[in-house]
């Protein structure tokens, strides 16, 4: 190997108080670790010696405690885009102390390479092999790595990461479409149909320094599927099978994407378990366990993914049956994953987790009654806004019951009303399909409310002004803002709110 | 001509009560017009008679009196979507008697297919020439013809409209993409490429009558630019120079869209005026009288539409002169004009208005106060979401300065925070690129408020509390309640709704 080995710490070193650091990784899957757990140390020198030191931080999707974690904890983000999951990140986002720009994951690589988001001064590349004329192979996540590496200015470090097996080469399609006005149809036409190259290939005399270590990923555990979960999961296979029995979903079925947690967990489950539903093939951002044991009981045909965001478990089983998993499975670039050219053309049935929901079918995906940013919105807007069948799922309350995911009016909209086809609780679907406002507002309120509120939401209709949509603007957010002042979303009083 | 001649009247009497209609035209450019007339003369009487008469209605986009208006009029409108622009329509719409469905209009044409609206009943078609083998070239637009034709169960109307001259054969583009999983990329890499056909090829046995007419388009004229208009034009032509200055537009620029009326227009004599902005093409979904000009002296190389929105004059000034216009003008169905896949990939500069935007970035193209429509989202949501450069722009202050265009949190959402990268109004210019939420609401507010209006928003922050973005949501439409109550949002007391 021609590149220099350096330790994480060197690598580190070469990051200087402003620079800008573009990951590789997707969710914690596939991230650089060792660098950035050193720069956090720097960070923390730095600062003790009364310096200024942070850093700009570009990344696919979600990292771990060993960037997003530490890095945050030392005050050492300046500025971060996108998604993220972190909960000390979280904190200091929701204390402004963080600049976080929550933009669609597709669009990341692209804002790069318009020059949006500022320069990219470091690459920091996770790979399994390394050959000497610098084409390089990625690990468990494509994410905005190809671009990263084309853009650093100031040079790429590679982390060989002997925890990924170099069996899984052959597992990525690297493609990064070209900018207009020269940018190409993305050749796509089948979820499975690979279209760029097995490896990246990096520029040799960027690489400053190649870091050995072994770190295992660090994967998220979901909560377990529970009551909530698995009635929204039954609910969502019996629609699905109900649409290809009335001809509106082909009798092939067509390629799924979930988003990631229990409540999608609970339903791959009952898709996968439900024979009346063909096996079908997935395009997503995001694989969960739940996606690979359908694979091998070939109730899952083909997997396009950015990342395989498994447990480490499930991660070293697929590498110990790469033969099997070889053909069926394709890891892409977020940009690729995420394509909203790609998703319209396949025709997803895109399903994700909305935080709340309004009668009118506005979704809020991010910030909690409107202020707290969860984690981002992720690719949910890249998939949602142009699948074949727009899903949100959410429970119908949350809290003990304190908050309901139904309210006149979403403190925070990351989906319209235009976006949103089908709304699934535990207590029911509303297909918003077709319907005026007004018509949707009585689907979602008769069949997704809770009965606590049901009848809260049927008064707020009452005193609304008449219109396209019914609103009385003195009170479309009063429930949220009773829920702030008296805990309980159920003590709302109308009247107390109209001016 | 192997096909029947009817009257209009004759067309009218085979629709029946409940069911839906689906018409040619887009904006009302190119709108079948003589059968509607006549259809809402049967309504009139059915409903004289007490029988109910009512019809669903499916467009490419708004239409003029001699549908929306007379349909509305006399009540027989039940259901439509998408866009609408008529008054008498709108009143109806605000009042609860007609479900608007306002879908995004680059779906119009997949939801029929995929059956999300219901089924199409009757066709009727506008067109200028007719072939005995079914073939019929279309008038001055796109719509959603091929789909309203393929998928009328009971039988295609056409309308041949002498008004508009069969010399226009040749500048439709007519294709229509096949649907999930066999739909297949969009061959469109340069504004101009035509993929299709210049003629739809219809099922000859559908056909039940041609109606022979000779109507005017119902043209619709805007208001001329003014100050205000002038300097948002002139704000925008800087601002996109500025942006090939330092290398972020191409210095070949990139297609551009624009939505329609007095804003679009002094923004297009802004930039057509400008020397240093190289002659560059156009891709959007109608075109206006100022493209025409802009043509003709060479500042505009191409333009696709879905539509000639243009005066009649202008339209038959393109028809007489079609030798010169036929290579450089391109009529493409809705599906095409507004598709994502196309926008992105040619990468637009998108420029629509807003009625009002929020400190966030959140913009409202639709209701007045949340509940009033308007005229509907249109394409506004296809080109800004997945277009280059995504721009919104308005005045301001609207009503004398009694209504200010910058809210802390927009009445209505149609485009989201993500989506939106630059706010124009005559005060000046705020860049949202790559910014955090609060460091958007400082540019929009010190750069985009009038200057009437930006303590009050600096007071509402200070009275917010602390997130992602900065909120008193008890107090986040108190703007628009004071207006609604006391006419003038200047009047807005913070203090007086803080709970």
């Amino acid at each position: 190997m021609p590149f220099t080995r350096i330790t994480a710490a060197e690598a580190a070193s070469l990051i200087k108080h402003g620079d800008n650091i573009a990951l590789s990784g997707f969710t914690p899957a596939g991230t650089a670790k060792a660098t950035t757990a050193e720069l956090a140390k720097i960070a923390h020198a730095e600062h003790e010696a009364g310096r200024p030191f942070q850093v700009g931080v570009f990344t696919g999707a979600s990292t771990g405690a060993s960037c997003d974690g530490c890095l945050a904890e030392e005050g050492a983000i300046r500025y971060r885009a996108p998604y993220t999951t972190n909960s000390n990140f979280r904190k200091k986002v929701n204390s402004g102390e963080i600049a976080y720009n929550d933009i669609h994951l597709s669009q990341m690589a692209q804002e790069l390479r318009y020059g949006f988001l500022g320069p990219v001064d470091w690459a920091i590349l996770e790979v399994c092999a390394i050959e000497p004329d610098g084409k390089v192979y990625l690990t468990a996540a494509g994410g905005i790595s190809p671009t990263a590496a084309r853009l650093a200015r100031k040079g790429i470090i590679l982390e060989l990461n002997a925890f990924h097996s170099p069996k899984s080469i052959g597992i990525h399609d690297v493609y990064e479409p070209k900018d207009p006005p020269l940018r190409e149809p993305i050749p796509i036409v089948h979820p499975n149909d690979r279209i760029g190259t097995p490896y990246l290939q990096l520029d040799p005399s960027k690489v400053v320094g190649v870091v050995e270590c072994n770190i295992p990923d660090e994967a998220r555990s979901f909560k377990d599927a529970d009551p909530v979960t698995d009635k929204i999961g039954e609910r969502v296979a019996e629609f699905l099978l109900s649409e290809v029995k009335r001809g509106i979903i082909p009798q092939s079925f067509l390629p799924f994407q979930s988003g990631v947690g229990s409540t999608a967990n609970a339903i791959l489950g009952a898709l996968g378990s439900n024979p009346e539903i063909p096996a079908f093939n997935v395009y997503t951002e995001v694989l969960q366990d739940a996606v690979v044991d359908l694979m091998r009981h070939g109730r899952v045909k083909s997997a396009s993914t950015c990342s395989l965001s498994v447990t480490n478990e499930y991660l070293q089983g697929i590498y110990d049956d790469i033969d099997f998993f070889k053909d069926k499975l394709v890891l892409r670039p977020s940009e690729i994953s995420n394509n909203p050219e790609v998703i319209r053309r396949l025709g997803l049935i895109a399903i994700n987790t909305a935080i709340e929901v309004d009668i009118y079918g506005h979704a809020n995906s991010t910030q909690i009654c409107g202020t707290k940013m969860m984690n981002g919105i992720g690719g949910s807007g890249d998939f949602e806004r142009n699948a074949f069948l727009s899903i949100f799922t959410c429970s119908s309350v949350a809290k003990g019951g304190m908050i309901s995911a139904i309210v006149p009016f979403c403190s925070h909209i990351d989906h319209t009303e235009h976006d949103v086809n089908i709304i699934v609780t535990e207590q029911g679907i509303a297909d918003l399909r077709g319907k005026s406002p007004i018509e949707r507002a009585h689907a979602i309120i008769e069949n997704c409310a809770h009965p606590d509120y049901k009848q809260l939401l049927w008064d707020y209709l009452k005193i609304a002004d008449k219109g396209q949509s019914c609103h009385k603007l003195s009170a479309a957010l009063a429930m949220h803002d009773t829920f702030l002042r008296e805990g309980d979303m159920r003590k709302t009083d109308w009247a107390a709110y109209v001016k």
